[in-house]
């Protein structure tokens, strides 16, 4: 039994469900006119930035469309299915397109609700917490469905129109082009945006709070604005495109997966499972996001921290993505190994939030042990902080290695029942595996701009001068969306790596695919399912595949490198912009006159823009050429050793940077004590060596660690559709 | 024609230098009575470490060989070759042992003598800096003509017992015990001993000269002399450890990948050929020694900087290396492709002298960025030192990349004349490539090693008041030391790298000897050459393997953190026993009663001998339990990813390390201006933030990062000798 139709029938669902959140939100009171005028210069700045960034990264795009049509058409490969060099070439580059743009919007759309939802945040905080986090969790809501739901749509779409219905082993292979687009845009936007707001974060505070001595986000600094602009390109833009990306590639991967098993059932509901699952998962998280924010008993209840109604949301997602997958399961797949499958996906999801709330939240030993070294000083900070972060790239790599075993081992049972071999059947297991973490992602997606929404708010209630209660208020949501920022990175880098082994497995389908092509045989003969094991067996004792490995790794380092250093250089041009301004215009410091916040918001995209480009060349170009000069295996090595040296990477960036991001909050509440029972806050001597800490940090874990995570899957997409180049 | 006569030749004339050498040393003046007061404190402190460390690494080195050899024992799987089970456990017990026991000797008495030569060095450097720099330089060589000469006669001593001169093709890998014994042990003492050292370091810096204000080696500090020790314990004689073992690894990897081209030509030279070419490398290294402390124009000249007679030495001594190669080469392999190879090993060696140089001297724009990012505060400077230790991680990569696919173009050339497959001839080029980088191993030990003895010296001339003219010459010549410490490191990890891709191969090739075994099928047979090329392809498609590969990853970051963290715990059991010195000792500030020196080394050395343990039995547990839990292909993996991912951690540590600690010489030399021109020297806040970027650095490139390169020794041999377990 099909069920096929479920899937334009829930992204439709998503979008009306988005239409209805927007509406709900901006129909709201937008507050005094001190916050509207704050918010407006935030939404004028963000829109500037975004404006320009798309338009270079269009242009990008367009230029490398161009260039992979023509590569791609210039291999008349796929002389099977009769789709032959020019038309395969021009396919791959609209599939490029149409992602990229796709891509575009789902970060565009969703900036623009969350940079209106910000204001009204803080206007609803005057009435109380539970209005705010409804509002704040609402407007999140709009980029996360937005995200999935035209993921979805999309994918469905291009399916569709190369020939999904008549040629289904195919077309999953025809738009792969689509998650390369998409990979493409949001590793730019993601850079961009990633640097735009670490930069003006750590400039504007150094040439603010340590020269002039004016305290955070206030009004004469030049920079104030651009740090809260970069909130918003960086975290809701950036992280839009980034997951937009992530869910696009993981979907067609799981298709391609599903290739293999329709070749010997001839079932097509095995290339179609992936999109009906996530389908479900996200009409189930529709079900969770409403209830989190409008249901009396589950909603924010009097007196309660904020985060309880998100776990309680996110529990519910988790239950009703199990019984959905029992249903999708059984009435498509027909075998319960399956399901198991899925169920280990959605545990590890469950357990990576437990792993990022083990190491970045104040409760436990890491961030403790931070806060401790701050006693001595900036250096036993750092130490300790990248201690830490070494420390927990551990269990993340158990839990997932547990997991890939597991499904693996699951979707094996199910081989002989098939007839496929049990590594098939298998590989399809981890891909089960992974659809089910990706079920509550609309959920998760939604917590996370949660995060700049309510960071925002709080700037504005603190620009407008809003009264101390409010800000208290705004100040608990704070510290939640700190909360949900760093959990749904370790989810996302969860899922990465859960999906590393998916689409590393569907790049070797392709390269077996191409291979079989060439031979001009069918997949199913014997002659065909010799070149498929040929091309599934890498020889990691080849000299050529193990310096692929080699230059996978050095990649990954380099190019966060690349990105942290980016930090650096537009933070010292933010510094020297609002110096300029505190000497040129008079009477700023008194008042008098306000600074020129457009210019530095102007400098500081400049600064961005030309910054992103060097890691973002790097990271298109090398693999290419990686490929080209040392083949095919040599290429998965890359795939292999770069993703996982990415997921530990980012792991060691995201959660080391959180930990110490919250031993500085933690020290600033006022709770922490030295070995003598002393309380150590804001202005000890461990207050001073936190905020170094904090600083490293910083570029870590919103520039350098979310830009890896984009990397190891812009390396996925464009292995797999550049495969034909590098036989 | 069989040169391997050469090897306990040289192996003899390497003692016999070393023994002149210790008694031309040991001869020279002791210095004043202050001087001779100071030294014998500092040998008493380092001995009694030594004694204890080395009796808790003999109980854990007893236990773990019956461990192995009961495990060994129990698989009768040489059946082929007559030795079974219970012999071939004990044979491989037996030579865990004897490796265990040269490379502890070879550290032991290498820093018996280093201890012994820096007090003369200290007296020297009365008469100048040429004498001193030639003491220096000659106390270090008996460090390394003894490591390499003891490995060398070790495995050819061992070899020959176990029948290398009659089954030439299995004693190579009846040996391999030997090096995992010598890793087993280089781990263990590099690591107490790299904790110890920057504990103590670290720990009576923060309690004297930011607690107490006073300065830095002076007598009245308790921890003074632990300081003084653990330069001693740490880069000595953890350091001689090392590189026995790695030595001792990389003959026995590439005797292991000579008996696929014995099984061919039936001609054992091929087996000795890595020992005659190591063999004449050490006296080609002994040559430029002498040359470079004796010679007349070649030794340092008035008014010369120190490193330059070193790089006139080190050039001699390429030379005639590549010399010796091509003798070697046309005399045993009779084939000049093998030749070039080596050749590209040779200028592999020059090129991370040169690599290293850039990122870690002020000349360049590595450091000078560290420097300029201290102007900005503690944070910058932090952040622009991880960049450029995560920078270079890609030219070395690169470097190693384009040597190995060099050197396996080259080999492969010589494939028809000799009869077996390209892949074979291949593997073995590169295998010469790494010996031909090895072969000027004992003169950069020798270099290493001068580095502690003269910052011993330089403490010792300190300590005992000698006039201000004699520290001028030290210093110049611990700024050197500085420089030849970084260039080794930098030169252990290239050639780490690069035979890694041997000692993977000899993996392969063991798990192919091992399964021809169970078969019970000669190695050259029809079906033997089938086995051989099944074991040489593992496949990165199967889930475990993947896994396999991420574990291999974790470990290293976790490894390293519990490193590093065992630095930050020591160190504070030290400031505390100062703090309680200060307290109840009276007198100690004014010079009245001396500090309990001895009771400060006690407490450093329990602390460090327990923080040794719990990184070191993850290293050995970690890839035995992964192997035995995802078998032979998954263990491939995990020693691979593992191998890759510590030399990238360990040149990031390295040389970010050393980027730091020379961005804060480079401000102390007062030759750095900000950007008005303006001197920031000492004392100034560059200063103050480049010091803690030196804090963050000491652990990473004295404790961590070389720590990481035995362990990756260290997952070599491991697998190597327990590879019938995992099949």
């Amino acid at each position: 039994m099909s069920l096929i139709w479920i899937v334009p029938v829930s992204g439709v669902l998503a979008l009306l469900f988005v239409a209805y959140l927007a509406w709900d939100v901006l129909r709201r009171d937008a507050g005094t006119t001190e916050m509207q005028g704050v918010a407006a210069t935030i939404y004028e700045g963000a829109v500037a930035f975004i404006r320009r960034q798309y338009l270079t990264i269009a242009a990008l795009a367009v230029v490398t469309a161009i260039v992979i049509g023509v590569l791609v058409g210039a291999f008349e490969t796929f002389s099977e299915t009769g789709v032959v060099g020019a038309q395969l070439g021009v396919q791959t580059a609209i599939a490029f397109l149409v992602g990229a743009a796709a891509s575009a919007l789902s970060g565009i759309i969703g900036m623009f609700v969350a940079v209106k939802s910000n204001v009204r945040t803080a206007s609803a905080a005057r009435k109380g917490v539970g209005p705010a986090l409804a509002v704040a969790l609402r407007g999140g809501a709009v980029s996360g469905f937005l995200v999935v739901g035209l993921s979805l749509i999309g994918v469905f779409l291009m399916f569709t129109a190369y020939g999904g219905f008549t040629q289904p082993q195919d077309a999953p292979f025809l738009i792969v082009g689509m998650g390369f687009g998409a990979s493409f845009v949001a590793l730019f936007a993601q850079l961009g945006g990633g640097i735009y707001t670490k930069a003006a974060d750590v400039g504007s505070d150094l040439v603010g709070k340590v020269e002039a001595g004016i305290p955070e986000d206030d009004p004469r600094n030049a920079g104030v604005i651009a740090d809260l602009v970069g909130d918003n390109v960086g975290d809701c833009a950036g992280r839009g495109a980034d997951l937009f990306e992530s869910t696009v590639a993981e979907n067609i991967g799981a298709m391609i997966l599903g290739v293999a098993i329709f070749s010997a059932t001839k079932n097509p509901d095995w290339i179609f499972f992936p999109l009906v699952v996530r389908a479900l998962g996200l009409i189930v998280s529709i079900i969770g996001v409403w209830v989190t924010t409008s249901l009396p008993g589950m909603r924010l209840n009097e007196g309660e921290a904020p985060m309880n109604p998100m776990f309680r949301g996110f529990a519910l997602t988790v239950v009703l993505a199990a019984a959905a997958m029992y249903f999708v399961v059984t009435a498509l797949l027909g075998n319960v190994f399956f399901f198991y499958a899925g169920v280990v996906g959605l545990l590890t999801s469950v357990a990576f939030f437990i792993i990022t709330m083990y190491y970045t939240d104040s409760r436990w030993r890491p961030v403790q042990s931070i806060a401790n070294a701050s006693l001595r000083g900036a250096g036993p900070n750092i130490i300790t902080g990248l201690a830490v972060g070494f420390e927990n790239t551990a269990a993340p790599v158990i839990a997932v290695g547990v997991a890939l075993i597991a499904s693996f081992y699951l979707g094996s049972q199910a081989a002989t029942t098939l007839g496929v071999a049990p590594y098939v059947a298998g590989v399809f297991g981890t891909a089960v595996a992974t659809m089910g973490m990706l079920m509550p992602a609309a959920f998760i997606l939604a917590m996370d701009t949660f995060g700049p929404i309510v960071d925002n708010a709080g700037g504005i209630v603190e620009m407008s001068g809003a009264p101390e209660e409010i800000r208290k208020g705004t100040d608990a949501l704070d510290a939640a969306g700190n909360t949900t920022k760093a959990l749904t990175k370790g989810y996302a880098i969860g899922s990465a790596a859960l999906a590393a082994f998916l689409l590393f497995s569907a790049y070797l389908d392709k390269v077996a695919a191409v291979r079989q092509a060439v031979a001009n045989v069918a997949a199913n003969s014997a002659q065909g399912q010799q070149i498929w094991t040929i091309a599934h067996t890498v020889d990691i004792g080849k000299v050529e595949v193990f310096v692929g490995a080699m230059l996978g790794a050095a990649l990954i380092f380099l190019f966060s490198s690349f990105a942290i250093r980016a930090v650096s250089h537009v933070a010292e041009l933010i510094i020297d912009e609002v110096r300029r301004q505190f000497r040129e215009i008079p009477g700023i410091m008194e008042y008098k006159n306000k600074p020129d916040y457009a210019k530095a918001v102007d400098i500081t995209a400049r600064g961005a823009l030309r910054a992103m480009i060097l890691p973002g060349v790097l990271a298109v170009a090398a693999p290419i050429v990686v490929g080209i000069l040392l083949r095919a295996e040599a290429e998965a090595a890359l795939l292999m050793v770069g993703t996982i040296t990415g997921i530990i990477l980012a792991t060691v960036m995201n959660n080391g940077g959180g930990a110490w991001d919250n031993a500085k909050k933690y020290i600033e509440s006022g709770e922490f004590r030295d070995e003598k029972g002393n309380v150590q806050a804001k202005k000890s001597e461990a207050h001073k060596a936190a905020v170094v800490g904090d600083t490293v940090g910083d570029p870590f874990k919103d520039t350098a660690g979310p830009s890896v995570h984009v990397l190891i899957k812009l390396l996925a997409t464009i292995t797999l559709v550049l495969a034909p180049l590098f036989i």
